[in-house]
């Protein structure tokens, strides 16, 4: 197996150590190699390096300590503003201001990510994502001065490792494969599907942490909670919109 | 750089040849490896290799051949279903049903689906993403039944090689990478980005067939309509709506 797909883990403690020379370039340009939809490229990729940027994406990005730590910090965007400024230019009139064309390019920016953090892994950093980036989308948007038709969709830190946790678990492989057809679940199978995890020490540990009985109740009384998801579900939807990507 | 990555192209023709005994597999538990949203994994894969279930996918999927000749399809699913039901199970009350985690579940199904195509690749394998996925969203969930909480979100198929195209170009990393801010284009500069690939031979000749002078225009008036971008667009927004994923 790729070995960066094998030994992927998210680090979040990180070296105060520059990247070596030409390795950003490097991991840059495998983002680019990636499918994309009909080789538009409808993604933007922000490079984060300087202190003050950093320590306002940090501020935004929950605090995470590792997007201060980290040397660099990538932003990918679902970009349809060069495509359409291209298309004008060149007297064509573009279409893409809508939802269907806001999911081409976030998977776009996805698969683009995705080859930025198995290149920066294989030579030897480290990564972890970001999933805060949607949350704080308007905050980022002003920080990285993204105009209409720019939405950041995820982000990576990348840098030396400063720790090396153990890989982290998995759900078995036929919890999350369907062949042929979708197989649902029933309340005694998906239990069973979750079994080896739940019962892991380190999955114990994390529920007691927690005052939690349970894990599932983990995910849905501590870290993503009801409340919380509702309102950055509105707010993100509402900043899609105003970034011109609902104009049906 | 990462071999698959370097030499990636996406093929569209295939031999008449079932993959060898445990590559899917390991092309599956790769998929797995990726980051996901908080570790739980909340994407499912559907592997179709059904000759009858190919058929029906390859008249949703715009009759592109390559769907019915390649002996896998993978359709990769954001899936809030499956964790919500074991939270259920487990006495905890879910809230996920809702655009932030549509988003977040699309997220990690693109990152699944990219390890996936990446060690398929490396395994000898070719592949092609299918961005036909959410124009036919409503059939594709009815031939896969796919239930309440799950969405397709994109997918590839996987075999043996019958054709080594070129490399396909891309834009200059200049164009889509901007340092510490986004940096918005003029007229000018953005013309200026496109012209190599203006000015390659295949794009010329792409132009040509399609009847148009300039590049832009094939996008704008062939392949990707105004027309059409709003009524796919519509057409997918109801599908995720549908399923359950806008409960704000």
């Amino acid at each position: 197996m790729i070995n960066s797909i094998q030994n992927h883990r998210s680090i979040r403690q990180y070296q105060n150590k520059k990247l070596e020379n030409g390795i950003l370039e490097q991991i840059l340009l495998a983002a680019t190699k990636a499918s994309n939809t009909g080789n538009m490229q409808i993604y933007s990729i922000i490079v984060t390096q300087d202190t003050e940027k950093k320590q306002k994406l940090w501020e935004n990005h929950f605090k995470q300590d590792m997007v201060n730590q980290a040397p660099v910090v990538l932003t990918f965007c679902a970009d349809i503003n060069r495509f359409s400024k291209w298309c004008k230019a060149s007297g064509a009139e573009p279409a893409y201001d809508n939802f269907l064309w806001f999911y081409n390019a976030t998977i776009d920016a996805v698969l683009a990510s995705q080859n930025a953090a198995l290149e920066a892994e294989e030579n030897g950093l480290g990564i972890c994502y970001l999933g805060t980036t949607t949350y704080m989308a308007d905050k980022i948007i002003d920080i990285l001065e993204l105009p209409n038709g720019v939405i950041p969709v995820t982000s990576i830190v990348i840098g030396y490792p400063a720790e090396k946790p153990e890989l982290t678990d998995r759900l078995p492989l036929e919890a999350v494969v369907h062949y042929e057809k979708y197989q649902d679940y029933e309340e005694d199978s998906v239990k069973e599907l979750y079994e080896v995890k739940e019962n892991l020490e380190s999955m114990k540990q994390f529920a007691k942490e927690n005052g939690k009985e349970k894990l599932a109740q983990v995910f849905t009384d501590v870290r993503y909670k009801k409340d919380d998801n509702r309102f950055f579900s509105t707010k993100f939807l509402d900043i899609v919109k105003k970034q011109g990507f609902f104009n049906h």
